[in-house]
C-alpha cells in the first residue's frame, strides 16, 4: 500500500485502554505515523505516545479538530462522542464509534464485519461497533442460525474490568495487593470489592431489573441479526481479571440439532477459533486468549435437557475484537466499499 | 444442653479447607472438645490444632478409630470415603459424608435439612451432603416449584478455588503474587493459570462433554427433588476468587410467574437471605457472603424472553453452607429425628 492508500485518522481517547490497543493495532498494519492524531481530555493535552519509533502528541479536541481527517475514532464518555460527532461528520470524516450514544439510532448501523459488513452501506456518517459482550456473540449466533432457527438465548457473562476503563485495571490491582498485604482497600470505580470477588453489576440498573449492560447486550443483538424478535435474555457480571469477556450460551433451536455440525460451521469461520477439546482439558481461557483477535469458543455440548439446545463457552479480548480490532475492520470494510466520503484511496 | 446432649464426634480431614471450618462451627455451638477427635492424612499426624482453648490432637484414621463415636464426618478423597466409612458404621456411627462416593447411592440419602429432612430416616448409616454448588440451588428451587411446576433449569457457575481444598488456595494467591511481580507463574492444582483467568471446567471431563462436576450439579438435585425428570442443565466455571460459590440461574415455570410472589417466598424462607435492591446497588456478593451460614439471592427478575421465566443470581459460602455447615446440620436433624443409632442423647 502506498502512503495514500491509508486515510487519515483522529482518535479521540488515545490515552484510555481502547485508545492504545487500537494504536497497537494500526502499528501491527504499518499505518504511517502522519496519518494519525491524537485526542483526549484536558489532563493528558501534551502527552506524548510513542508510535512506531516516533512521538504522537495527545492534543484536546474541539469541533474543528477534525479537518482534513478521513476516519475518526471515539472511544470515551458518551458525552464526549454525542458532542464531537456530529462536528465530525459535518467536516466529512466518517465516525466509528465504541461508545453507546449512537448505537440503536435508526439511521447508524451497527456493524461486525463479520456479520453484517453490508449495514455499512448505509451508514450517513456515524457507525456505531457493538458493546464488547455483544460483538463475540453475534459472531457465533449469526453462524449458528445456518443451522436451524434459534428459538432463544441464554447468556452469563464473565466480564473483564478492562472494559470499565484504565482507572479500573488499576482498582484491581490496587485492591488484589492490599488484600495479600491485609490492608484496607478503596473503591472508586466500582460499588463493592472486585478483587477475589464478584460483581453482578455491569453499568447502572433500569427499573425492570435488569443493568443498562445487559439491555445493551439483548437490543444490540437483535439490531446486528436483523431480527426484533429475537427471544435473548442475559446476566451480565464483572469478575477480578484485567482482560478478556467470557461468555457461557445457551442457545435453543426450532429442530434437532447435530453438535457435528455445529463444530464444522465454527471450524471454517473467519474470525473464530475453536479449542473444543475438553477430554485433554483444553478450551479457551482469558489468559490465553489475551492479545489475539479472533474469538474463541469451547466447550461445546448438546443441553442436557433439550436436543434442539446448545451450550458453549466463548473468550474474547475485549479491547480487541471487543473494540478497536472491530472498529479497525470497520475502516478497512468502509475502504473496500467506498464508503469513506472524503477518502478515495 | 448438658455435656451428654452431645455426641461424640470423628472428624476425618480435619486438617482440610472443609474440616477447619467445621470446627468453627462446632465451636460456635459451644461443642465440648472432649468430644471430638480429629483425623486426617499420614503428613498431619501428631498436629495440634487449637480449639477454644484446647489442643486438639491429629490422628491418622484407621478402621478401629472410630470405636465409641457417634457421628463420624468425613471430608477428604472419595477414596478416604470408600476405605473408612463401611468401618465407621460397622462400629455404630452416622456417617456424614462430604465427598461424591455415596451420594449417588439408592440407600444412602443426600440430604439439605432445609429442603429434605425427613430424607435422613432412611439412612442405613451414611448421609452424604451434596455438592456445594447444589445445595444452594436446591434450597432455591425447592421454594420455586411451589409458585408453579419447574419446566427447565440452566444455570452457569462462578466457584471459588477453595472448593478445591487448601491446595488451591495457596496456587491462587502465589500465582496472583507471581503476575504483579511480573514473575512466571507455576501450576500444580489446576491445568491452566487461575489468577486473573477463569477456568470453564470443574473436576474432570466425561464423553459427553460435560464435567463430572456438572453432572454431579444435575443428579443430586434431581436426588434432591426428588424428580428423576428434572430438566437442568449447567456450566461450571472456576473463577480466581477463595471463598464462596455464585451462580446465575433461569428457571422456567409451567405458568406465567409472578415475581413479587416469589421474592416474598424467598423473604420467608429458612437459611436464604435476600439481598435483592439492584437500583441502589444492592446485590450478594461473594466478599460480602464469606463466612455467613445464608445463603443469598438477589438480582430476582422475569426472564427478558419469557414471561414463565425466572432470573437471579445466588452466593454461598461454599465451605459452610456448601459444606461443613450443612454436615453439622444434618447431624443436629438426625439427633433431633432420634436417628443417631448409638447416640439417646
Amino acid at each position: 500500500m502506498t502512503n495514500n492508500k491509508f486515510p487519515s485518522i483522529s482518535i479521540v481517547g488515545a490515552t484510555g485502554a481502547v485508545g492504545k490497543v487500537c494504536l497497537d493495532i494500526l502499528a501491527e498494519r504499518n499505518y504511517p505515523f502522519e496519518k494519525i492524531k491524537l485526542f483526549a481530555s484536558k489532563r493528558s493535552i501534551g502527552k506524548r505516545i510513542s508510535y512506531k519509533g516516533n512521538d504522537l502528541i495527545v492534543n484536546e479536541a474541539n469541533k474543528s479538530s477534525f479537518d482534513g481527517s478521513d476516519v475518526v475514532f471515539i472511544s470515551a464518555d458518551s458525552q464526549v462522542s454525542l458532542d464531537l460527532a456530529p462536528a465530525a461528520v459535518n467536516s466529512g470524516a466518517l465516525v466509528i464509534d465504541d461508545g453507546s450514544a449512537f448505537r440503536m439510532k435508526e439511521n447508524v448501523p451497527l456493524v461486525v464485519p463479520e456479520v453484517n459488513e453490508e449495514d455499512i452501506n448505509s451508514h450517513e456518517g456515524i457507525i456505531s461497533i457493538p458493546n464488547c459482550t455483544t460483538t463475540p456473540l453475534v459472531m457465533a449466533l449469526s453462524h449458528l442460525r445456518k443451522i436451524s432457527n434459534i428459538k432463544r438465548i441464554q447468556a452469563s457473562t464473565y466480564q473483564a474490568v478492562s472494559g470499565s476503563g484504565s482507572l479500573a485495571v488499576s482498582e484491581l490491582k490496587n485492591q488484589t495487593e492490599n488484600i495479600l498485604n491485609n490492608e484496607k482497600i478503596s473503591k472508586s470505580v466500582y460499588p463493592h470489592q472486585i478483587a477475589f470477588s464478584l460483581i453482578p453489576q455491569v453499568d447502572d440498573f433500569l427499573e425492570d431489573g435488569y443493568t443498562k449492560e445487559e439491555h445493551k447486550m439483548v437490543n444490540e443483538t437483535r439490531k446486528i441479526m436483523h431480527d426484533n424478535n429475537l427471544n435473548i435474555s442475559v446476566t451480565c457480571v464483572r469478575v477480578p481479571i484485567f482482560y478478556c469477556h467470557s461468555e457461557s450460551v445457551s442457545v435453543d433451536f426450532e429442530d434437532d440439532i447435530d453438535i457435528q455440525e455445529i463444530v464444522n460451521l465454527f471450524s471454517n469461520a473467519d474470525g473464530i477459533k475453536l479449542i473444543n477439546d475438553g477430554k485433554n482439558e483444553n478450551y479457551p481461557t482469558p489468559s490465553m486468549v489475551e492479545g489475539k483477535d479472533d474469538i474463541f469458543i469451547g466447550r461445546i455440548r448438546k443441553d442436557l435437557g433439550s436436543s434442539r439446545g446448545v451450550n458453549f463457552w466463548l473468550v474474547s479480548d475485549n479491547l480487541r475484537k471487543g473494540a478497536a480490532l472491530n472498529a479497525v475492520q470497520i475502516m478497512e470494510s468502509a475502504i473496500k466499499l467506498g464508503k469513506i466520503p472524503n477518502f478515495v484511496g
